[in-house]
């Protein structure tokens, strides 16, 4: 097979066989581009470093991965200048998806398994063929089914991760807990750096929590939903959430990329997990944070994630307190939130430093079918954490009824409090003031 | 708890109790380093960008991070010289074990989860007590068990991924499987871009290669191990592991990383699973190929594999066709080898363009306890496949006995062949002539 034959015009091959991977890639000056990168398409399909009797024309011609794209960055043509010493590529190769069929672990191990250790090379985007895509059964409730398990349709909602994020007692805990349900929040997670300690067990204070859970609902038909964190070895997750379901939670939270995103999927497509999901962040920048190596964020964060079942992602604000672009955060809200060939959509929950100051930006770039994810603002505010919940939920309604922050806080002490200890943004400089670093 | 209160003097906290991780970070000029580092110390922990209320002065002297050392790099002392305006830095923490208990998903939540989001940070290294090490199992058979399987004792074994990687029936493989084997190799892996696909049932392959295997035993004694690739989605992996069991198989492999590190501990850490297991190393780069951010190769590849129980690591080779750094190879080799308060002894399987002229360097390196990672050197070999395993075997021996290459391969025409087809290496230069790059 000539390299010739290993390109391909892309409408050749939109016929839903082909899974088509988008990479970045640096080279030198001198490289050979097509010899290159035909190597990598061989090298992450049928070939190795030395022609092999059995890989046959007839294997190749099915199983090797062919060249979409390549396109140099920016675009020289008749030469390349005196000076430019690296060269930049955008390439795309589609793979066979018979190759590794509808599961993540070996298409991920397929697209960017051994070329994540080739040098400067990171994983863009991934296009799937529909009807690929609709042999993952994506989220079971997604945004439309968690609203009709709140019965709320027509705002953002309101998470609390309770704070301190480890250290405390179930009864401690509960108060918090009790402190924002009070305050109106829809949902309250675990943090991520709680599961199952022994100061902490999980199904003791799931229990206690949901005791709260059912009293607030008699008391004012407010219906709040809890996401215990079950994140724990791979192989035990299913028999946590389980035993947390059992316990009475009706939702749960996981750590899905320590455990692997795989796991999630098995969580969300098992008939006994009938509560939402939601996925905590933690740990993609490992895989995210190099612009020349990994992969993007919205393919972690976004993606992937709803492909593999999550009904809620946490991931980074850009108004908070990790750098992250604004055009990456866009990004992810596009891929979890937008139609994406029937696949059930997920809500976005920005979070980390997420604060009233803040909440009008996100539902001006989310719209309403996104969680606000509120730690600190909630059980820091200077208040209360029952002030602090009720500080969140009436900035949420102004941003709806497009009432402008600084009009709505005059209205609401809890409000113009929380005004007056974090400050008002800078939208126009996407920066926050009053931030402690 | 003041910036003070939160730095500790190491010999204080090595009682056993804290898990220390160390950092590399960049910052830009200005930084007020010590409230940056225990920032996030906090954050890692117990806190979050707020005081909140329930972060009692117990819950912090309980559960907080402690920062063990800060080193500037390098070491300026009396000025920041003009023009530095990025400053680089080395930084430990001691992370409370019982914030996340002996599992590994948790603990890399809290070591590298949220932080590794914050900009131009790696994680270089985790030290663990090691009565928190013992909470592991490891390696159910390590080196020692394996070699007691084969009956090898006095040589590196050697290991043969079947190529082409994919696409290719049972019957085919058989094939490759039966040569290989008649050639003397030790292992037979399936490639890493193959698991159960369509074409290519894992339970019917399995059947076959093992009655090649039982075949060979009778008529010549000599064992070998066959690693069924039984990567899947998370909550299906111990199912196929035990279905490839039951089909016979006398180990088995597992893509760790695209799955989940801890998928690996479930896996090794079962009853059911009494068979040796091959962790493969592909998707290790998107996590530590930055040099600024993510995690080093030696924790992926090295203590991480160990503690989870892998018995054998495939890892990049640094003479072959991926660019990796030979003191890289070298400290996942200690990590994964050297004694390590009783964890067994893990085989490493340097791979990715092994041939016979780096084995000489690569026994020198690793000693006899490695196992030899060979694909195309064996089923590219200009005399076929049954010569590329003997000129393999011929030169591992050669090596053993102190013989150099080039005198070897005057007397074995197998071993001559490989080296007229693809040279010898510089060892000056650790680098190789005549590799297709």
């Amino acid at each position: 097979m000539s390299e010739l034959d290993m390109l391909v015009i892309p409408e050749q091959i939109e016929d839903g066989d082909y899974v088509i991977a988008t990479y970045y890639l640096q080279t030198g000056r001198n490289v050979d581009i097509v010899k290159k990168i035909t190597s990598i398409a061989v090298e992450q399909t049928t070939g190795t470093w030395v022609p092999v009797p059995e890989e046959t024309p007839e294997v190749r011609e099915k199983h090797v991965a062919k060249v979409v794209s390549i396109h140099e960055i920016p675009g020289y043509e008749y030469e390349v200048p005196g000076g430019v010493d690296t060269r930049q590529w955008v390439f795309q190769l589609a793979y066979p998806a018979v190759n590794f069929g509808p599961q993540i672990p070996m298409m991920l191990s397929t697209i960017i398994g051994n070329i994540s250790m080739i040098g400067p090379l990171k994983l863009l985007d991934i296009k799937f063929p529909p009807k690929f895509l609709a042999q993952f059964k994506g989220p079971k409730f997604g945004v439309e089914g968690v609203r009709d398990l709140l019965g709320v349709y027509d705002r953002p909602l309101l998470n609390n991760m309770i704070k301190p994020c480890t250290g405390y007692t179930p009864e401690v805990g509960t108060r918090l807990f009790a402190r924002a349900v009070e305050g109106g929040v829809d949902i309250v997670k675990d943090d991520e750096l709680i599961a199952d300690p022994t100061f902490n067990p999980r199904e003791t204070r799931i229990k206690m929590y949901m005791e709260v859970v059912r009293q607030h609902y008699e008391e004012t038909g407010h219906k709040v939903l809890y996401t215990p964190n079950v994140t724990d070895n791979a192989l035990k997750v299913l028999d946590n959430a389980r035993r947390a379901i059992d316990a009475g939670a009706n939702a749960i939270m996981i750590n899905y990329l320590t455990v692997g995103i795989s796991a999630l999927q098995g969580l969300a497509e098992h008939p006994d997990i009938n509560v939402p999901i939601m996925a905590h962040l933690d740990f993609a920048g490992t895989m995210y944070e190099s612009p020349i190596s990994g992969m993007s964020s919205h393919l972690i964060l976004g993606k992937l994630a709803r492909m593999a079942g999550a009904d809620m992602v946490v991931y980074p604000s850009p108004f908070g307190k990790f750098p992250f672009l604004r055009e990456r955060y866009l990004q992810i809200g596009n891929h979890l939130n937008n139609p994406w060939c029937g696949v059930k959509r997920v809500f976005p929950m920005p979070g980390g430093g997420v604060m009233p100051n803040c909440v009008h930006a996100i539902y001006r770039d989310l719209g309403p079918d996104c969680i606000m994810g509120c730690g600190g603002a909630i059980h820091g505010h200077p208040m209360g954490p029952v002030a602090g919940a009720r500080a969140m939920r009436q900035v949420i309604d102004a941003a709806v009824k497009g009432i402008p922050l600084l009009e709505a806080a005059k209205e609401y002490p809890e409000l113009q409090a929380a005004v007056d200890a974090w400050g008002v943004m800078d939208e126009d400089e996407n920066a926050l003031f009053d931030i402690k670093g």
